[in-house]
């Protein structure tokens, strides 16, 4: 099962990614969703990721990163970029990034459960 | 359907709770969970929320506030604290919290669709 990203002490940066999906073209969409899940964790200054879509529709990704200057990186990265222009011209019928810098953080793990 | 939230322009503050559930008590978890977010949205400073829970089991809520200050006064919500203390003793094996500054942020939404 999918775990809260591992990440270092902050301060760090965060992406929060909310959309929600247009009924276009759901196999596309979820190929290159996975990819790019992929390409990110390849990139200089990744930390991780977390993602969930409900049942309901709404989708929330947080991807981690290390400085602002990573994440412009990522956003100006040559396969994203095209993926992105997909994203509005296809896949998405809403959403809003937000670049945040985490400022504080905790983790709690119950044992045997 | 749910959508992203409106929230003002920045800077304001996220807090980024991703979780794992427990097995343990459903039905208190959703009654509950339901009810965060009901008083959630009568604090003082509160900008929004979205939530999302995917089928692989791993949760992401995100609040928006306008201070560090609503987001204590929050924390410290005496029937929010009793619920965060459910939380650790049955209905999550595991969460991260994390307190984040919002730097920038975007919204997009497609036409005719």
């Amino acid at each position: 099962m999918p775990q809260p990203a591992s990440t270092p002490a902050p301060p760090y940066f965060a992406v929060i990614f909310t959309s929600v999906r247009s009924a276009a073209d759901p196999d596309g969409y979820e190929v290159t969703a996975a990819r790019m899940l992929e390409l990110a964790g390849e990139q200089a200054g990744y930390l991780g990721v977390e993602s969930a879509r409900g049942e309901d529709g709404l989708g929330i990704t947080v991807s981690y990163w290390s400085s602002l200057e990573a994440i412009r990186a990522w956003r100006e990265h040559a396969e994203h970029a095209i993926a992105q222009d997909h994203g509005r011209t296809k896949w998405y019928s809403r959403y809003s990034l937000r670049i945040c810098r985490v400022e504080r953080a905790w983790d709690f793990e119950a044992e045997n459960r």
